[in-house]
């Protein structure tokens, strides 16, 4: 069984009052998408969207697995190194398709393979407490950075490099490092090249949020035992189905003509993500990255645009964010991910039978419970005219998590399209970037300093 | 040093144009603030808001140390089962006030104390790993429902009771449970009277959301080894200085305010919580439920208000969500959260000088790197319009976590009265209960049945 995506809670008719998508805005939709899908499409046969070749990249694919060979058994711990996309597909791999507190196992419950690590941030304290526990001896570094000279991977970098000489001297730290990089570009690239370390390539045309199926994720994935081949399986399966310029049999242009027309004609700025299932709640944070970064531009007219994705995880956000979604303003989506086959698993015993809030639960199980409660939510939210859709996989399998990666990987590519901004790029964070260079004293950020000193400074009148 | 929050950059003036609240907007607020702050302190008069008296409640604290004190030493691992604000807490004093990856560290690198771990969902393939994994002959299960009858919670607890008692007898597994519940109400109440299980209260006058410096966050912190008092000490100074009706002298009545006025003059509808360390982060999503539960509501007069919380993490986020904070619509408003002190940790060794994106990073510190880029981002967003404020903590510690839950808890209780809306109920999610109860054959959920089966099916039409 591929993905399913319903979507009746969308529409007119089945959401009551003047809620939901009406058949005129449904048909401007897939007039606007068939205009998408060819962008999309001249786009990639140009060369500049290489996320979509990625299911289909077995030369990647081997040279991946190559190297996650030459490390089986040899390492007890794989510690990553990368922030944004790097870190947020490894991340939502290892969630989804590890048992969960993968780190917690023993190695017979890991079945011999390594544990993996992510520093994702440049916390002084999470790095010192990581290279204390460490086996220093035992562990194989990545250091995953598109650009080759992403200034919280490069520190990062620089501190882990030292710590691993002085546990295992400096040829043998060469042999514990694998870079994944840009194949000609960037600081990381010209140091491999000059040392002889183990690199990767990210291909020049994939950027870090569209990388999760390049070895960025499948390197990480397969040094600790993920069926990488199942995950492209997957994700291919989910490109032949989305190959169409019809709106009503494209998936990926489905969700993303629903979530663009949400917005626009019905103000529904705030779209969440809420899976119901544990395993996946990092892909809900990775896919915030991907939306947000990908389409909250600035328009060629100068307007602002993009959505606000919003990570939640069921039944969890039941007890969080619910409310919210149910009587708060009208300005969201929420899509759910339900996983099939599950009703099975969990039996709840029967006990305390004359207790009416423990009783009833005897004879179910958790699955089914789980189920019933994203029913229970998402009709709930339909009842108030609160649009919801419901993507359901057959399990929280590799073939699923590829499928979901492209899915939203293609839908965010048609997004671009509809919002009319570059999904590819991200502009905005540039100024950030050259204050800090400014502050740290990198060269070439004089500029900026300029631009620094002449903002206004901490105001006593605006403080408490 | 106190928590300080530094709002230059929320107001007009510092901020370039159009952007920023204005001296008029202002003074409305600090006008609706003593009214908000007087409505409050009569409701806590007339015994409603007891999460006031929480920092001072030594009796309940007294208590908690005394449970605490008797499994010490006993147990190897803690599991919690609880949903909502009774994980949530746990898990943001777990998170900020033990060493990272806890349940990782060897009983050496925890100085004995017990693992904690944390089952917020019933997600039958998380519960059956942990009950595959945990030691439960060595177990102690906090059973943690302010109701005493939560339907996930209910469910984890028959089936992790039958699990602890194939482990360890009967007799044994009831000295192995503790419930945290009403002292009065509720299935958890009664079983654990009928049982003589050990029971602690969460004052009734305490909604979960609010209930983190009540035994539900202070007992598992307590059984792994946090200064709970500590905790307390910190939200009573912070009570302390939030005792003012006057808005300039009272922190959590500036952020309450500065929220409110964004939302309701500047549309800034999505309020992110940015703390610039790792051991904070889980804060931001407790933050997320208190808010979003608290404030999304339908009004008296039909209209639903409340701003949507959105969890954030610095620098991490730079990579994420920040090109949508930068250049997506002027919607948002972001709270950093500095963490003052950090300038001399993580000195980044000098290495690879020929390289321009490595060669300057040298002889810089993580902590300052950090810092920075927190400045960077809340300068480049200033320089945009786009409004941001600062929270700056002495360190993650303990006085400073129980300060940042007490501003946000008594700015929720002010943002209330701003909204006009009550903060401390949440009848929006009664439906979707009541949908999931008729599914499961609940006793008295007919009419909900009746409601839930004239809802449209899923349409055809609408499903690819």
């Amino acid at each position: 069984m591929p993905l399913r995506l319903d979507f009746t809670n969308m529409m007119a008719g089945p959401l009551p009052g003047a809620a939901g998508i009406t058949a005129d805005q449904w048909a401007l939709g897939a007039k606007r998408f068939t205009a998408a899908h060819e962008a999309v499409r001249a786009r990639h046969a140009s060369g500049t969207l290489g996320f979509i070749d990625l299911p289909h990249d077995q030369v990647a694919l081997e040279a991946t697995l190559a190297v996650a060979a030459q490390f089986r058994g040899t390492v007890t711990d794989v510690l990553l190194l990368g922030i944004g996309g790097s870190a947020l597909g490894p991340l939502a791999l290892r969630a989804a398709l590890r048992p969960p507190h993968w780190n917690e196992l023993d190695d017979a419950r890991r079945e011999g393979w390594p544990r993996l690590h992510v520093l994702d941030n440049v916390d002084p304290a999470s790095i010192a407490a990581m290279l204390a526990r460490l086996p220093l001896a035992h562990t194989l570094v990545l250091v995953v950075s598109k650009s080759g000279g992403t200034v919280e991977t490069m520190a990062q970098y620089l501190i882990v490099r030292e710590a691993l000489e002085g546990a295992v001297g400096e040829a043998r730290a060469r042999e514990r490092l694998v870079f994944v990089t840009d194949p000609e570009v960037g600081a990381l690239r010209a140091v491999a090249r000059a040392e002889g370390i183990v690199a990767l390539d990210i291909p020049p045309n994939v950027g870090g949020r569209f990388s999760v199926l390049s070895p960025v994720g499948l390197l990480p994935a397969a040094l600790i035992g993920i069926d990488v081949r199942g995950v492209l399986a997957g994700a291919a399966a989910c490109a032949a189905r989305c190959g169409s310029p019809e709106l009503a049999t494209n998936p990926a242009g489905v969700f993303a003509v629903l979530q663009w027309l949400a917005d626009r004609e019905h103000g529904a700025h705030v779209q969440a993500l809420m899976p119901y299932a544990d395993g996946l709640r990092d892909i809900a944070a990775w896919f915030v990255q991907l939306w947000a970064e990908s389409l909250g531009k600035i328009r060629p007219d100068g307007t602002s645009v993009g959505p606000t994705p919003l990570p939640a995880l069921g039944a969890t956000d039941q007890h969080a964010q619910v409310q919210l979604f149910m009587e708060g303003p009208a300005d969201k989506t929420v899509t759910f991910i339900a996983v099939a086959g599950r009703e099975e698993q969990g039996s709840i015993p029967a006990r305390h039978a004359e207790r009416p809030e423990l009783g009833y639960l005897g004879g179910h199980t958790l699955g089914r419970l789980l189920e019933i409660e994203r029913q229970a939510t998402a009709g709930a939210l339909a009842a108030r005219g609160r649009m919801n859709a419901t993507i359901t996989v057959p399990a929280v399998d590799a073939p699923s998590v590829g499928a979901l990666f492209y899915l939203f990987e293609l839908a965010t590519a048609y997004a671009g399209e509809l919002y009319e901004v570059n999904a590819f790029d991200q502009p905005g964070v540039e100024l950030g970037k050259q204050f800090a260079y400014a502050m740290l004293g990198r060269p070439g950020s004089e500029a900026a300093r300029a631009q620094w000193d002449a903002l206004p400074s901490p105001d006593p009148r605006w403080q408490v």
